[in-house]
């Protein structure tokens, strides 16, 4: 050990691959996550729906990093930075200390996206986003919670306002929940149910741009777009959402009429914007900062005047290029960073600047439904889904991980069944389990 | 449909069986469950180990009778009942509402038991308990934050303590759970960590008897003993837990003298006493009950002058009998009560007394180690196991879940891993994530 210290913040795509790259490097690295999992994020959604189990998306870290020796993991959010300390502020230990710093010869930032609610923070409790296990989990018990809701509710309008679900915001993220939001309703618990007739549930996916899926060229969204309306899903273009509160959900068209649709669940997919951390490294660092937050990195993914600093994922834009926000794009930094160190320390010269590999672009609608972009490829319905399926089950972390969701995909896609479908929130006696939290 | 209504209360090993048992009778079954799927309860100590998936010990309660078309399913808490008016009344439903009302023409209490802490119910959130899948969740949550701190804590006192996991009765969850915790600390999770050495865990099992699993025959029990402490537990017999704080658990000897043992991690298995309904079903009777609030009721399982209420599982005794707290005890009874049911309903005579067929009692200590007793068999070591296993498997609910723990086991068995070492509790930016709630 020649006790460089490599201090990579962050255990999503990005931080893991950089981690990974520094296997058998003379560095001591310390990986910093508030989570005690990496979370393949792409199949959140899944868990949302009951399709998967947590365990099935999310790896330990501690498991992941098991047999690479120079690697320790601390479960803390990063707060701050010292820049001219070289030292990395957390927050709550695991024990309850709080204000212990972690020194650094080089740190990596991967602190990934959130979403920005348009500013609007006060909607959070009432639409929960899908960028966590957290909020997929949450999101699964609101949404059986509301067809429960919708069972034993007398009043034929109430009825409606627990079968009605807006998703906001048509990305990948929300074209795939409202998709599975519709198939859960129509196919998977249509015979569950008694009073309530679930495939009356209308799903709303509401957009501020003009097509659904704008990654992908207007061929693609077309395709999409009418695989989401044969789902049973309401794609409401150009609209934006004005309001969001426990018992409706309000939606501007472009002449600013305001529709206020009663609806009892809300998930949140649009609008990213980076974590505080993010900030406090452009802050301390005085890089440049865009409209959502990404801090500007040079060539090399460092900060300016920093080389000792590295930021990547989501949360950076490179000069004035913001690659688009997918795993691929992050793993491939993080490679491209734990490379850098490496030929850093080995006294090479490391490569200057990082050039993205575009592979293609993937999103899923529903079952045998999915739209893929492969350089000059489009393609779209069965031949896309099994692409989407294959890549999915290869990039999942962990062998055992990928056997359980392949065999839990061929029991979903047999039976028509979803087999996670908790409501696992502790018993609430004295308030609904579908109502947000006071 | 002749219309008589049959209101089950509690979707258990009992519930279940009963609601099966009247497939196809000419009833209209309505099944009230504080929770939207039945716990294959003997199993969730997987869960708290990170051994199992919630999904996968747990199955929808409404996907289990999807094809039984004389079943309704109501996500309540029974919270009281008028014998008279033959009405059960249901705390808040999954809308908000309260103070609904469900007719019966039959009633069939299924709520069975909890944990009585000795009376102590401010010991609860200290040592969470073992019989719901939130208690399970919680339990991993604590046991995975302990390693955790451990890992970032430099006072070696103060660790040692954060690796101390208390465990209170010694009954087969008790038992199970303590080797489990064992077998975590010292072989799954051993190369995780870096700073800590998970193997200096302590694992302290307190038992007020002289022995451990009393249900079985003494030489069955010292077998297990041997068993606990070759894994590393250290079974307190004669002892008894006196208080249970935050940082530490008083424990008492014959002589009453208290030892408080700093530990920051307790699991509750002991002292089981009956749910609310059960005293407010005796009180509206004017049943007896005994001092662990058991129902008694007649040998056909019905309340004293009132043969259209039956209770069964582990809330009755049966005149002066109470029968073991197992799972097919209550199946049985389920079965019992079903067929009495429909005799009546076909003006057949029904059976007049349940009889317990004793098929023998299984426990498991860890790793290739259990004990078992079928009649005047004793078995123990690797058969033992391998029976419970099998037994386990078999009566888990659903072919997929089968599929998924036998795969889960085969790759824990193989690697020494547990796929689901998830803490999934929402991220605590001021709190730890590892300390019971305020």
């Amino acid at each position: 050990m020649n006790g460089h210290r490599v201090v990579v913040i962050g255990g999503g795509f990005g931080g893991l691959q950089t981690v990974r790259a520094l296997r058998g490097a003379p560095v001591e690295v310390t990986l910093v996550d508030r989570q005690n999992f990496h979370l393949f994020q792409p199949l959140a959604y899944q868990v949302a729906t009951g399709a998967l189990s947590a365990a099935e998306v999310a790896s330990p870290l501690r498991a992941v990093f098991k047999r690479q020796r120079n690697v320790e993991v601390v479960l803390a959010e990063a707060v701050g930075v010292d820049i001219d300390k070289r030292e990395v502020q957390l927050g709550v230990l695991p024990t309850g200390e709080e204000g212990r710093t972690l020194p650094y010869d080089t740190l990596v930032a991967a602190t990934g996206s959130r979403y920005s609610y348009f500013g609007h923070d006060d909607w959070r409790p009432f639409a929960p986003e899908l960028k966590s296990l957290a909020g997929a989990l949450d999101i699964r018990d609101r949404i059986l919670g509301a067809f429960e809701a919708a069972e034993v509710e007398p009043d034929a309008q109430r009825r409606s306002a627990w079968l009605t679900f807006v998703v906001v915001g048509a990305g990948p993220t929300g074209v795939e929940m409202a998709g599975q939001i519709a198939e859960l309703a129509r196919d998977t618990v249509r015979r569950d149910f008694r009073a309530a007739d679930t495939r009356q549930a209308r799903v709303l996916l509401v957009e501020t741009a003009d097509r659904v899926l704008t990654g992908f060229t207007p061929s693609l969204s077309r395709r999409a777009y009418k695989a989401l309306e044969s789902l049973g899903v309401t794609p409401l273009l150009g609209r934006t959402v004005v309001a969001v509160g426990p018992e409706s959900v309000s939606i501007a068209d472009a002449d600013e009429t305001v529709d206020e649709v009663p609806a009892r669940t809300a998930v949140w997919a649009a609008g990213v914007t980076t974590t505080g951390f993010a900030g406090r490294l452009a802050a301390a660092t005085g890089a440049a900062t865009d409209r959502a937050g990404r801090v500007t990195v040079d060539p090399q993914l460092t900060l300016p005047g920093h080389p000792e600093v590295f930021a990547l994922g989501d949360m950076i834009r490179i000069g004035d290029t913001a690659l688009p926000g997918l795993a691929p794009v992050a793993m491939q930094q993080g490679r491209f960073v734990g490379r850098v160190i490496r030929d850093r320390l080995a006294g090479r010269t490391p490569p200057t600047a990082f050039h993205y590999h575009d592979k293609g672009n993937l999103a899923t609608i529903g079952r045998s439904r999915a739209v893929a972009e492969i350089g000059p490829l489009r393609i779209s319905g069965f031949p896309a889904w099994a692409l989407w399926l294959g890549v999915h089950i290869v990039y999942l972390i962990g062998f055992q991980n990928r056997l359980l969701v392949l065999l839990r995909w061929s029991f979903s896609f047999l039976t028509h069944g979803r087999g996670a479908r908790l409501i696992t929130a502790p018993t609430q006696t004295h308030q609904s389990v579908a109502q947000p939290p006071p």
